[in-house]
């Protein structure tokens, strides 16, 4: 058995199971949220309590902790930002990032032979998305093969294979692999759980369901989030079309999707009023894991943020450091690089005065600081005391203090 | 304003904001639980729904993600424990550790002029402890002293500089520091948050509160969790005891508490009947963020074990990287070494026949796995593929998934 699919673009569908489209886009799995309530969220733990909306049920395992993040705000984030933040903390998962929905879902969908002959599951990625589709096949029991570019560092590659997937380096251009893994995939029964396939996105829709749910019976005014395949922007745009045609949402809130300067085709598609997204040639950025050239769902990324009255923006690797920053030493949040965007980009849209100072916000921290906290910070060696001078250190202490 | 505190031991009472009793043991807050119900659960995240036995409420920011961790089980690690078992994890806290939960409630009371003249605060630590201050410090708008030992490797400080606490390498015999900044901090108007002070033992009793609510009405049969200065296991106690005084709970859980076995003087005080903790010559082991050779609350946690029949065990570092490689491919779960002894020492009791196979346990996974997975993991190279070879090794890879 197959869930049914249907192209956000021209509207084909099918019950076979592809990621793309006769017309080139992503495919979405078809769903009918007519009727659908906040009412009929269950006590399920995490992102289960929406099964109502989900392809299955909860599956049980480490797949039960998906979902369920904080949402926190923070005097000094809103005075950073200029506007009302509120921080969605997708750190707060198993594998430490938002990733986790999307495979808790496809793993599942994959576990339950509801992904054609699909009994085996791999994917495609340099980090977040590697770690957290091999933990959760490990706990399905499914085999798993997982592609790493050949210049992945070797400690990234020690994370992923404690959960002791078939771990390939691949030689030759990597961009290319995604395509080639969708297609040799289903020739192979292999479920390749890419960024943006339709049960991934399904998974990452859950998200916004989160966020809006936590405002209901109103909504934020927008939500920001980083893009980098559009995967994740996709299940978001999913997840509001759905409530607004359940009636849960009287109100769709803005999509505002954000991407390092140095890699950002989609912020350039925006911004010149293009129909697609085209590839770019890639510069270098500290946000290295949204730094995608060629998105899979560029396209309806960029479609997610027009028809809701959003925006793609760019960021500097400057603003990005500076909202690291201001998580860290002012809300005493820590993210990865690339999660920090949606702060950065919160703060660049109300500079340019399309979020007001008065909005409502929730900016999605994607992942924690934890994977890369020891690389990323400057090396620092702390003041130092010996143990008899201890009080004396103290006294310096609470002078500077008060 | 101060807040009460009792010994455990004698029943001593004072309202000065100290740590230790006059007896020498180790003092909790006060605190009236009669009429406790779980109806009495706010809708407040995380661990702010008990805040009718917590001395403060929810107080904003990063501490509203403390607490709220799931509960999650699977077959697998059941099997491999020969139990049921229900594993807490609490890695998913803002920087990974149960830390946070402690952290949250005595910053709190900290900024709520709750603890005495306490302006600023500070903790001895060498990792998760550190980290957790230090975040919720910076987020509470609190100076914040650190000290670490001389030793420490530079990528820990890194992680812990992010939040730009006052970092301070210690030269000296580290141990005398957890009682030298408990007795100079009180002169300095510093609240230091070591491991088993009252305000951070309040805040770690919630990891009990969340595990029995759980299953009420119902209790499990056993609690299990790593033990190094016995503040958790404390803090874990004393939620047993209010719920059992409130009438929340009929039985109260068996406490199992697992060291290192190249450093437990607690399960060696266990094993040797004696009614005193006494400090031994730590050894070398994996799990070194539980190798605490003069465990300040040691005594309290051996009297937890005993008043509640359980035990105090420990195990080896083979059964320690056992259970860490089971959890991971298994479970999919990443955990930090120290925490894999919760699981390591839950199978070591169904072994021994103390916790029968039909048992109910709640494992408690103390931190992620993430801070250390890239130096605990033994390095890999994978497999390495070229990408016109792909086809080939899908095919090589399904044969063997078969
Ligand atoms: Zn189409
Ligand atoms: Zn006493």
């Amino acid at each position: 058995m197959t869930l049914s699919r249907v192209c956000y673009d021209c509207g084909a569908r099918t019950n076979a199971p592809v990621a793309r489209c006769d017309c080139g886009e992503p495919m979405w799995l078809e769903t009918d949220p007519e009727g659908f309530d906040w009412d009929d969220c269950s006590d399920e733990p995490g992102m289960w309590r929406y099964e109502s909306l989900l392809p299955i049920s909860r599956p049980g395992g480490i797949a039960d902790a998906a979902g369920g993040t904080p949402l926190v705000t923070d005097a000094a984030i809103d005075a950073f930002a200029g506007t009302n933040v509120h921080l969605k903390l997708e750190g707060e998962h198993p594998t430490g990032s938002f990733k986790d929905r999307g495979s808790a879902l496809g793993i599942a969908a994959v576990a339950a032979g509801l992904a054609g002959d699909g009994s085996a599951v791999g994917t495609v990625s340099h980090g977040n998305m590697a770690m957290s589709t091999a933990a959760f096949a490990a706990a399905a029991d499914l085999p798993c093969v997982v592609f790493v570019p050949d210049d992945i560092p070797s400690e990234r590659l020690a994370v992923i294979d404690q959960f002791d997937p078939s771990l390939v380096t691949v030689a030759g251009e990597y961009g290319r692999l995604y395509d080639e893994t969708l297609r040799l995939g289903t020739e192979h029964g292999i479920v390749f759980l890419n960024s943006d396939v339709p049960l991934r996105v399904e998974g990452q829709k859950t998200t916004a369901l989160e966020i809006c749910e936590a405002f209901a019976p109103d909504v934020p005014d927008a939500i920001v989030l980083p893009v980098s395949s559009g995967g994740h922007a996709s299940g978001v745009w999913k997840a509001l079309r759905e409530l607004h045609e359940a009636g849960a949402i009287a109100d769709v809130p803005k999509l505002y999707f954000v991407q390092a300067a140095a890699c950002a085709p989609i912020a350039e598609a925006f911004d010149a009023g293009a129909d697609e997204v085209t590839s770019v040639v890639a510069g270098e950025t500290i946000a290295y894991s949204i730094a995608n050239a060629d998105p899979p769902s560029g396209t309806r990324a960029l479609r997610a943020a027009r028809e809701t009255g959003g925006a793609v923006i760019a960021v500097s690797d400057d603003e990005i450091r500076a909202a690291q920053h201001a998580l860290a030493v002012d809300a005493g949040i820590t993210v990865e690089t690339s999660s920090a965007t949606a702060l950065a980009g919160t703060k660049r849209v109300v500079e340019e005065g399309t979020i007001d100072p008065s909005d409502h916000v929730a900016a999605v921290l994607t992942g924690t600081g934890l994977k890369e906290a020891s690389t990323a910070g400057s090396p620092t060696s702390g003041d130092h005391v010996e143990l008899p001078a201890l009080g004396e250190y103290l006294t310096e202490f609470t002078g500077h203090a008060d």
